[in-house]
This record gives C-alpha cells, structure tokens and sequence, in this order.
C-alpha cells in the first residue's frame, strides 16, 4: 500500500458548462484505520449524470456537493484492512467512496457498503447493468412506464448505461423498443447489438419535423411509454406521437443539465392523451434494489443482457471523462479504472 | 312550442383566436317527433373550454367538430315530446343536446340523456357544480392530486366552474386551498365567498418574479398538489414551489388553446421534485360520476358548496359569451338562457 494516494475535490461551481477547472486533484495520505473502521482500495469510479445536478448550489433531492470536499461517487473496490467485525480483508464491495484512490469507512459508513460476489458477475458490472444504473432502468421502465406486451416503449440515450438496459429489458417484456441516441455508431450499437427494434439518430434529424418524420418510421403504432434522459427537443418529438395513456419516466434530463433549463414546448398531448408524467430518484427505492439486481444479474451472467463500457485510465482522467459523458463521448457505463 | 328553433353551427375553424364568424346562427323547424324517439326544449346550455378544441381539425382524445354541423354541448332542459318509454313530458334532463333550443334525441341518444331531479338541486347546477364541471373537479382533485389533510392545493382559473369547487373540495379535506385568477374582483370572491385561504391575482404580479413572491407568501410550506386549468406561466410558477412527490393534475391548457403551445418552461422540477403530471378527460371516468354527483348535490343542496353563474340571455348570445369565457370574462359557470 502506497503511504500516500489521490482525490479530486469541488473547487468551484460551473455557470453553464462544467469545466476542468471546477476540480482539483491533490495528494494526500492514506488514512490510518481506527477501531470499528475499514480501508478500501477502489478499483473503480462511476461516473454519471447526476453529478452534474450536485456540482450546482440548488435545491433539488440531494444537498449540493460542498465545495473544498471530495466528489461524490459510486466506487467499487476491495477491502484491504478492516478493524470492523462485518468485513475482512479481500471482500470485494461496493459503495459511494467519491473520486478518489482509498476510502476510510466509519461504522456508519460500512452500514451502506454493499459486499458483492464477483464470481458471476465483474465487479465492475455492479457500477453499471447490476448497479445504479442497471436498478434505475429496471425501476423506471418496471413501476413507471410499466408496458404490456406488444407496446412501444422509447428510450433516449439508448447507448448510455441506463438507456441500454431498459430497451432489453423492454424486449424482455415483450415490447417493441425504440432507442434515440447521437451517431451513427451509436444507433448501430443499440440496433445491432443491444437488439432493439430501432434507434433513431437524433444528430441526422436537424429540426423537429425530422425528427418527427424518423420517430413516426420507428414506432408505426405510437408509443406507450417513454423512459426519458434527456429531455428536450427529443422527449418534445415523443410526446407528439405518445398514445393515449401513455406513461413517460423522468430519470434525466441532462439537455438542460448547463444552465438554461429546457423547455417541454408543447405540453398540449399531456392533457390531450391523457399522459403520466412521472420523475423518480432510484436512491429512494431500495426496497426493490434486491429484486431488480438479481434478475440483472442472472441476464448479465447468462450473456441475455448485454452491455459496454468506457473505461478512462487513472484518477487523474476522471473530470475530462466525466465532461465527455455529459456531452455523450461515451457508449455504454463511463468507468475510470483506479486499480 | 313554436314551429321553428334556433340553433348555431360551426362554419369554419380559428386560425389563432376564435372569432364569432366561426359560428352561424340559423332558423330551421322544430323536428317532428318519430316512433322511440323524444324532443327537449333546452332552458340550459353549458359553455365551457373544452369546446376550443373541438373547433380545431387536430388530434384529440375526440373527433373535431365537424363543419356545417350543430355545435356540441351540454344541455339541460324539459322533455316536450316522448314517444321513448323511458321517458315523460315534463321529465327534467341533462344530456349533450348541442347549442340549440330543441334537440331530437333518438333511441340510442336516450340511453345517454340523464333524467334529473330538480327538487333539491336546480336544474341549472347540474351543468355546473353538480354536473361535468363539479365532477371534473371532483375527480381531478380526489383521484390525481389526492392530498392529505394539512397539504396545500393550488388551483388555477379558480373562479371558474371547475376551480371554484377544487378549492372548496379541497378545504372539506382539510387541506390549505390556494387559488389563482385573474383581477382582484375575482380573487374577493375566491377568498371571501368560496372560503379559499389565499388566491393569487396573476394580472397583478407582471413577472415570473413577482408570481413566484406571491406564490411563496400564498403557500408558505410550498405546494403538494396542483389543479391546473391553465398553463403557460402560472403553471411554470406552481412547478417551481413543488414539495417532493406533489401531484398535478393536468385538466386544462387554456392559455394555450388559440394555435401557439404555451411551454413548460423549466421541467426540471418534475424530475428533481419527483412529481406526478398527468392528464385527464372526465368523459373516461363514468364510474365515479354518480359517487362524486352525490357528494356534490348534498354539498349544493346544504348550502356548504357554493358557486355563482354567469348568464348569457338567449341562444343568439352564446358565441360571444364562449370567446368571454375563453377570456376569462365569467365568473364561476358560464351558462346561456334558451327558455
């Protein structure tokens, strides 16, 4: 173990865009383990969108992320000392341990670490289809959009780590699923690998009527149910062609994530059709944590679900990682390898 | 009975606002009564929002107003004429006679007319608080917004037909009634007859500022569900004093109906409060009609529910009544006198 290790804090908050220069890295020591406590040595950063909620001074679900403090983020890792009676060294576990190399857990802490098995599953799959992400798809696309065989259920950033998983969980479920994501390689990804029915290229439909036009090509029958990331001109195209009761799951909205926030242009079909509009936060729903990760991870271990990462290499890559997921460099969970 | 009516077509559709020249008035014979049939003299007939939309050629959750046809609308009046079984002259009904002052009503139109009784009720109230507007609210407020006691409510246009009886609905629920409309004169009357604990005059706070100041200082502990009629700024207010998991229920966009889409400006709260949008019809909803009806009877009847008419005297009278309810000139039911 290296008598020193690295974090990365919240030095500043963005107006518009984040920026590199609202992090900083810095170099401190590895802290000594107290009775009751264990050290974990992270082998994995999650980035998501989430953080960039957080990076804001504004009321929302969760207080800011404080400034001068580490970022916050899930983190994969293995315990490699521990003075806590429910852990040894060599447990594989997961948590939120934040931007850095190791983390301190406190009794109170430890409580909210998650041991997992790695023998089925890699532990980096407990970042992303297993994981948070994994468990928001399932949630969303399960007690939201909840869609009956042979509905059309939309999904956008359908190559990210959430959209990939609730189209094949939607085709699972018997439904046609309808990705929309940025590029060609992108949709070829979703269409070709991930199975869905259709993705939709959203950078190839410059205004509203093409991407009218493409949404009205992908989902013949309207759709039912829209599991919504984005936000934006594209969630307005979905709501256009929504079918009576259609159900649309808010897990982001990350279009409008920089500042300006962006408008629903016409919230007509709302009333007309008779729509729910429904926003949910995955950590507020642990009750159903177990029953959706198993059932991910038996598609995971079977190779039925399938999924990508983007790995970025050492602390030190995460804020540029993390400003390329916001613009959607990314396919698939955007990880950085810390070990 | 005289041997001609009047009654009013739809001639053409609005390009932006409705104008009178959308209507025609016409003269035309009473019609002869055939075997299973029977003939209503209207005393009543109903103005309400949702009759803008059916003026547009556009996809709804109803076919458009066909052109060169009666216009559609809820009716109440005195059965003249039956050779239907079911039926007796002087019989008391509600149905959805149309804007004239006789309707023929066929074997299958029978089934949908509504015999009422008028001894406890005056006729006139079961197009309003004990008729579709009544049960809107009804439905609106109990089923969708479902607040607790102690929650705070916000309903917009609460002058209106539907408003009025939110609020007050609202309060018998033990909940803090917050009302929105448009000049103080409406508002004194929210406040001081209808019992509301606050109504905000949107004409008087210019801004989206200003609206949110009188929001804060209307709903100190924020807003757990909103009954919105309206749309466009007021909404856009409400959205931003949201409490986690608050309900909207989506029942009119009225500031959006003459062509433009009036937007959601910031939906971000939906996600970041975890709310619920959701539209609705009430035509879809027969099942609660006669539980709501009678709650609403028995609150008109004891003189605990209250509400007020605008009337309009004479058919000839009713487009430019409809363009002033579509103004917001009415305050609480807008009605035209036929007999």
């Amino acid at each position: 173990m290296s008598a020193t290790h690295r974090r990365i804090l919240l030095v500043s908050r963005p107006r518009g865009a984040a920026s590199l220069d609202n992090f900083r890295l810095e170099e401190v020591p590895v802290p000594v383990v107290g009775p009751g406590q264990l050290l974990v040595r992270h082998h994995w950063l999650s980035l998501d969108p989430y953080m960039r909620g957080r990076m804001n001074d504004a009321k929302s679900y969760a207080p800011p992320q404080p400034l001068g403090e580490v970022m916050i983020g899930g983190t994969a890792g293995e315990v490699v000392v521990s003075r806590h009676p429910g852990f040894v060294a060599g447990d594989r576990v997961v948590g939120m341990g934040g931007w850095q190399e190791y983390a301190l857990v406190d009794e109170a802490g430890a409580a909210l670490l998650r041991r997992v098995d790695t023998s089925i599953v890699p532990l980096a799959a407990y970042l992303g289809p297993v994981g948070m992400p994994g468990v928001t798809a399932w949630y969303g696309l399960s007690m939201i959009c909840a869609p009956k065989p042979g509905e059309t259920v939309v999904v956008s950033a359908a190559a990210g780590a959430v959209g990939s998983i609730v189209g094949q969980l939607a085709r699972a479920r018997g439904c046609r699923a309808v990705g929309i994501a940025g590029g060609r390689a992108k949709c070829d990804y979703v269409q070709g690998e991930l199975g869905f029915d259709a993705c939709i290229d959203y950078k190839a439909a410059p205004d509203a009527a093409a991407l009218d036009a493409a949404l009205a090509a992908a989902a013949p029958a309207g759709i039912d149910a829209c599991f919504e990331n984005v936000g934006g001109r594209c969630l307005d195209a979905v709501i256009g062609r929504m079918n009576a009761f259609g159900r649309i799951a808010l897990c982001g909205l990350i279009a409008g994530y920089d500042g300006t926030p962006v408008p629903i242009t016409n919230p007509g079909p709302i009333l007309r059709a008779r729509l729910k509009v429904q926003g949910f936060i995955i950590f507020e729903h642990q009750d159903i944590w177990p029953w959706a990760a198993s059932e991910l991870a038996a598609g995971v271990a079977s190779g039925r679900l399938r999924y990508r990462e983007t790995v970025a290499e050492g602390l030190e890559s995460a804020p540029a990682a993390f400003l390329g997921l916001l613009r959607g460099d990314n396919l698939g969970k955007q990880l950085v390898r810390l070990a």
